[in-house]
């Protein structure tokens, strides 16, 4: 039977960490005292194993199980469970990362577009694609809108809604999504280009639905979508079968510390249909370090069999100022975001977003020359 | 405009707290500079307060921000979004606590059963509810039934499915349910009780509420689903318009240490549709203390206008020797869980849980005694 390799940080005494291996294997598999499997197919096929047990210092151990795949039937929430359900409850148990069998994958979304069908919308192939966000919240549909049409005459690839951007009294999300998408489209016939507008999808599954057909309706060109916050099998669910264009995940409550993000927002969001996925950067608001946000990068662009590439967006605090530093580090597999600093610009607006966009043009150049 | 009070616990210098505290405040809100907000609706209405500040000591700080409940729209995702969605992923912010405005709490679910209907059901007034685990995965339809005709013949108010069965090729869903179910009406035909079955429910939404109409169909009494694993919206959506019996809320995923255990668990799964909430007692597998326990079942118990109390279910490890100590400590408001243990006995399992129930209905009496 084929088995999902799934990796902990746990914290135990190294005489201990053979014993609380074991229990970690019983935990996540038939949740039950060892003496009560008394089935023959539980106990060969169904109970966990531990694979191995690497210690990282007298503290901390690396330790990998064999979970059987059948245990999670190809369904998101039963691979969550299975992965991290009851042991999450546990302070000393943190997940790290999983290896799927080849054909595990193939049961789940997966990005539809990844980093190529994103440049072939965008028309953008030799540097890292742009994003800009609207926000503040609160503002009326029509100033958002004309946000829009600012920041698309500005010259970026994507505009995304803030991701507090919902279905509120001040701006509902069809109106929003309506003006917000005319606003872009407008400017599109005046500067040829294809700039495409995501909005923020944010509700329960009923309301998740009736906003993509409202999407399909305006032929709105991506969405963003926070896979922790609506939930991940409803995230897998509109994005297999309830949306056309690329999916943008935002990391939105996903900072739960005890599962690593590497693997939750570049591996599992992937897995999920992710076509690009909005990270918080280094050296920004947020406290990731560089090797956490060049892990997240890798795994949302490393190779994976039957698994486009999803593109690494690092987002939070940028500045076009540190546009050559981030090509510098990501290359021009990226799409760079910059949020309240384009803002910041006030009637400049247009100005800075297209400083950004050239910049991000004159940058990526430099990268692909001898 | 009506405020939600969400409190934090901060890690900052005492000299950094008022800074570090206005900037959460723009983060939950406005996710902008604050010099981007021009707008006076923007500043007045959206824009987070910091309402008070309290050092725990010198470095933890609880900050309470007052956030307008106009931007939570009454909708699951997006109240998760405005409490801690960016937040979450700021390691010195830990999300603690949240007092609703009266008019919001009508948005959601809430428990339909409650405490006082879950006792109605099993008739079963001045004691603790009993309740035991189907397991472990891995065990055919027929072997799951048989024990669930064991238990219900030992005299348990509830028989929970285990959280990691789902619908597995071992034990689909469709045929475990119809077999569990059949097999407790059989013994309550003999016993002249009201032992409720609650299936486990796992899936997207799709398959949720296929299920939820597979436990309308054959009667089924009662539900077990845990919130964090398909996502509380999904979770409330389910309660509120696919669900009617009550409904158990298990753990699985929800430790992400970062949220309060007792918000997290007693406030938020109640609110959004919980009768029942599972979690780790202290003393068994897991390494929530007595005090952190005390809480979560104070929050599910806790008078809360237009919102019924939901019954707290200590579990993970417990066995009937525990019962005096458990009924001394959460009294008869309370449905006592035994898994594994119960599962132990083996031959003599309907023994062990016919000493498990009468355990409970003694202790009970002592307790009501002058």
């Amino acid at each position: 039977m084929s088995r999902v390799l799934v990796t902990y940080r746990v914290r135990a005494a190294a005489a201990d960490i053979e014993a609380v291996a074991e229990s970690l294997a019983l935990e996540q598999s038939v949740e039950t005292p060892r003496d009560v499997v008394r089935d023959a197919f539980v106990r060969d096929e169904v109970l966990g194993r531990v694979e191995s047990i690497r210690s990282l210092d007298a503290e901390y151990h690396e330790v990998t199980l064999a979970l059987s795949a059948t245990t999670m039937g190809g369904d998101v929430a039963q691979t969550l469970n299975m992965l991290y359900g009851n042991s999450s409850l546990h302070a000393h148990v943190e997940l790290i990362d999983a290896r799927f069998p080849a054909d595990f994958v193939r049961h789940f979304a997966r990005p539809r577009f990844g980093i190529e069908g994103l440049r072939a919308l965008c028309n953008a192939y030799d540097r890292p694609l742009t994003c800009a966000a609207l926000k503040p919240q609160g503002l009326p549909v029509e100033a958002l809108a004309e946000l829009c049409y600012r920041f698309a005459l500005g010259g970026v690839d994507l505009i995304k809604d803030d991701h507090g951007l919902a279905d509120q009294t001040y701006s509902p999300f069809d109106a929003r999504v309506r003006a917000c998408q005319q606003a872009v489209l407008r400017a599109n016939r005046e500067t040829g280009r294809n700039t495409l507008y995501a909005p923020s999808m944010v509700g329960n599954p009923a309301s998740l639905y009736a906003q993509a057909r409202l999407l399909r309706e305006e032929g709105v060109g991506a969405a963003l979508v926070a896979p922790a916050l609506i939930g991940m099998p409803v995230f897998e669910e509109l994005v297999a079968a309830h949306l056309q264009v690329p999916v943008i995940a935002h990391p939105a409550y996903a900072g739960a510390a005890r599962v690593a993000p590497a693997f939750l927002l570049g591996r599992l969001f992937r897995l999920f249909g992710a076509d690009a996925v909005i990270y918080p950067n280094y050296g920004g608001r947020f406290a990731y370090s560089e090797a956490e946000c060049r892990a997240i990068a890798d795994n949302a662009r490393a190779p994976w069999t039957g698994v486009r590439s999803a593109l690494p967006v690092p987002a939070g605090g940028m500045t076009v100022a540190r546009v050559p530093e981030l090509v510098g580090c990501y290359g021009n597999e990226v799409m760079l975001l910059i949020g309240g600093s384009l803002l910041q610009a006030g009637d400049a607006l247009e100005v800075r977003t297209r400083e950004f966009v050239e910049r991000v043009a004159v940058c990526a150049q430099q990268e692909t020359a001898p």
